[in-house]
């Protein structure tokens, strides 16, 4: 079969990468998506019948790109990634073609030896003097497994055991990511094992509130063990005071872990680097290098800041893949995680370092910043918004006003239901038109509110601009 | 950059996979790549230096493939995943290209409904009526979330109570994958949590056995919920006897968990999917298309028989993310796992099953059965080896003996640490080589083995005989 057929529109979107014009998305639904494929003879749907050719498959790849969201659009805002580099794409392929696990050195020596590099660079960044680490399948589990080391400190007999009930509690912000609440379920802490701390209005833990839950805590004869503090918060950016934290953590014993997810790579720029001081006092650290620097999904490196705890916690010794009197055998990262095989992350991590450099990482994230400020004056400056909360990192939430409210004097509880009813259609209207696309979400309760996220080094001033012309554009269709 | 330049040495890898000459892979310590790498000047290491240029990341690109294992090789033999399908590789690069999350059908709208399409096929194969599931990052998570599901059906308080310590007892066979014992651990139930049944001499749980551990379970008070039955084992190929496990699981009440991960491919085959009787009675199915199927790292399918229990477990309700008033929420998938973002595997399970359709996945299964089956007929006749297991699946374990030791009349203590110590130095010389690659293991604390595991559609019947010409020269190596 040739190769070359269907790979080519795979490098036509990687080359037409800042086409303005391309639809970034529509609002079809199922059954328009199905028939479309089916029109083209390549039916969603599988069953006993016939392969396909080369012809039909070309068209099936063709469709699933035009019918795909457009992540790589300069005005995609949707996420908390965008723009992948086509340097992370092809480091993806090149990983897919060898098709290995990072399992063994054995099976994948120059993948082992590149994961080892990135992770000890990070951890250099972040001010560490030693460290273990591997790449994981998302932040998600960085915070899994960093509650589980976290656990197995206080409580190392629950390995065998299993927990007991003791009332272990971790702390989290209210503006931390979600995963939290899943995974003290999923180790079977259970959701009251989490005490969620309140935040200030830029969405960072107010270090007072941890001190006062903590002591309440401590009142209630629980025993707390963890705390999460979120570098670069999903919906609005905020960093949680590091230093602070630390501090607290240290007083009362407890595992401080650091999910910079999203925040993290603030390290790699000069002027951004200050949002993460205190990071090198944590005990890990999550850090996803799939959004702020356009590695592509997934790119999520876990780092422990001692050595010995990933290899207690996790290890099984199955005897079928990891021998002691094996070449190279210490090496294996296997044993240090809860996954078998394990997808080689790290190469184009490792890949897309080596082309852009520390220095285009910083001028990715600088470019970021100063756009989501610029945003954040802009809108500060625009009747047709309201900004929800002051800019931080890149992210910048608004309201767009209904032009018989503008200049908007006051939000009222109509004004609040007014502006939370209309979101979804405004981003439906968005989705039909398919030139710009943006999130919305409530904040601490208030009305749903838009999203504006910088990461994309593709993006312009000028495409603020559009994208807040088109979002009045669609207010107004809402309304109508 | 030319993207071109960059794709052509790994087109020029698909291109060539059968060609045989090529080296599988090599013997060299860290190192000797960090040195070669570093002699192409793109050292391994990373730091504050320049960004490289297009003719460096070629020559990257090219090292990483000329130093990195072979697993499309068709006599690599060492995972229980070979020969990956070039279609499989391209859908990677495509949904690497398309960077997307499958968290939300507004931001995956056409690969959410692929993986509908790929679930239902699959839940159809499995003799299912109703079904919920979704594609995770390898089976160990299929088999934690297996438990996940299982300990909350049993104790439903323990999502917000958390685990209390109650003797919750899961089952699993001796020969079963070592992820359920890293599950039970990370779940809080405790290492003690799990007991392993014994097998028979093909790596098959023994009903009686698992019936009198469920006895002894709860004699001693315990709450047995779970039992995990392996269709598929990993050093030996075997599969779970379904039937009289599921008679068992209904009538002591355990959740029915059919870890597929290997063996669930047997259904593509007229001629093997009755190795599969019985698993319409599981409660769920963890499903590796990565591995019998070629589809690239990694393919887990996970699968659940009834619906509610997924979402019951995992939902957490993000509101930036799941947003009920947003057009075909309800294709949501985020709330029914526990990644946020996750990639878009069902891409290429799809393409790839559209390339080859049913027939070509089936040839796929028996060509790899029929040269198991040959291997062991041949290696039976071979007095330079001896089985050490009868064959099953397309797994064949056997021993090298050494010439002094032909024809091997019995093993003893003596014979058995020769064969065990053996092993390790024959593979190296394997690995010097660089012209074949299997694994060995030790099976029930006897001595190491060899394993050929046959998967690859372009392996044929003279790699086998040139395989074992290899090893028998390794061996004569590693004695001299």
């Amino acid at each position: 079969m040739d190769l070359d057929e269907l790979v080519r529109p795979i490098l036509d979107l990687l080359r037409g990468a800042d086409e303005r014009h391309a639809r970034i998305a529509d609002l079809a639904g199922p059954d328009v998506h199905e028939a479309a494929f089916a029109g083209l003879g390549v039916p969603l749907s599988l069953g006993p019948g016939e392969s396909l050719d080369l012809a039909a498959l070309t068209r099936a790849v063709e469709a699933t790109i035009a019918r795909s969201v457009r992540t790589l659009h300069p005005r995609f805002f949707n996420q908390n990634f965008a723009g992948a580099d086509p340097i992370a794409v092809i480091g993806d392929f090149l990983g897919a073609a060898l098709n290995t696990t990072m399992a063994t050195y054995e099976a994948a020596p120059v993948f082992t030896l590149m994961e080892r590099a990135v992770l000890a660079r990070l951890a250099a960044l972040a001010g560490w003097t030693a460290h273990e680490g591997l790449f994981v399948p998302g932040g998600s589990f960085s915070n899994l497994y960093a509650l589980q080391l976290a656990r197995l400190r206080v409580d190392p007999e629950a390995r065998e055991r299993g927990h007991d009930g003791a009332p272990l509690v971790a702390f989290t912000s209210t503006h931390a990511h979600y995963s939290l609440k899943k995974a003290v379920v999923l180790l079977g802490l259970g959701r009251r094992a989490l005490v969620e701390v309140a935040c200030d209005e830029r969405g960072r833990m107010r270090p007072e509130a941890l001190a006062a839950a903590v002591d309440a805590s401590l009142a209630r004869g629980e025993r707390p063990f963890f705390v999460n503090a979120t570098a670069g918060t999903t919906v609005l950016g905020g960093f949680d005071p590091l230093p602070a934290l630390a501090d607290l953590a240290e007083r009362h014993g407890l595992w401080l872990h650091v999910d910079g997810s999203f925040g993290a790579s603030a390290l790699f720029s000069a002027a951004q680097a200050r949002r993460m001081d205190g990071v090198a006092r944590a005990d890990s650290l999550a850090w996803n290098l799939h959004k702020m620097l356009g590695v592509t999904q997934q790119c999520a490196a876990f780092l422990v800041r001692k050595t010995g705890a990933l290899r207690a916690a996790f290890a099984a010794g199955a005897d079928y893949l990891f021998q002691p009197d094996k070449p190279h055998a210490e090496y294996d990262s296997g044993d240090l995680t809860f996954q078998c095989a394990r997808r080689v992350d790290a190469l184009k991590a490792w890949l897309t370092w080596k082309a852009r450099g520390e220095a285009g990482f910083a001028a990715r994230i600088d470019h970021a910043v100063a756009l989501a400020e610029h945003a954040a004056a802009r809108i500060a400056g625009d009747p047709r918004f309201v900004l929800a909360a002051p800019p931080s990192w890149v992210n910048v939430c608004f309201w767009w006003i209904p032009p018989d409210l503008r200049p908007l004097a006051a939000r009222t509880p109509e004004v609040d239901a007014a502006l939370h009813a209309l979101a979804p259609r405004i981003k439906a209207a968005m989705l039909r038109g398919g030139a710009a696309m943006l999130g919305f979400q409530p904040i601490d309760g208030g009305p749903n509110c838009f999203r504006l996220l910088f990461i994309n080094p593709a993006t312009r001033r000028e495409d603020i601009d559009a994208t807040l012309d088109i979002l009045d554009a669609c207010g107004r269709e809402a309304l109508a």
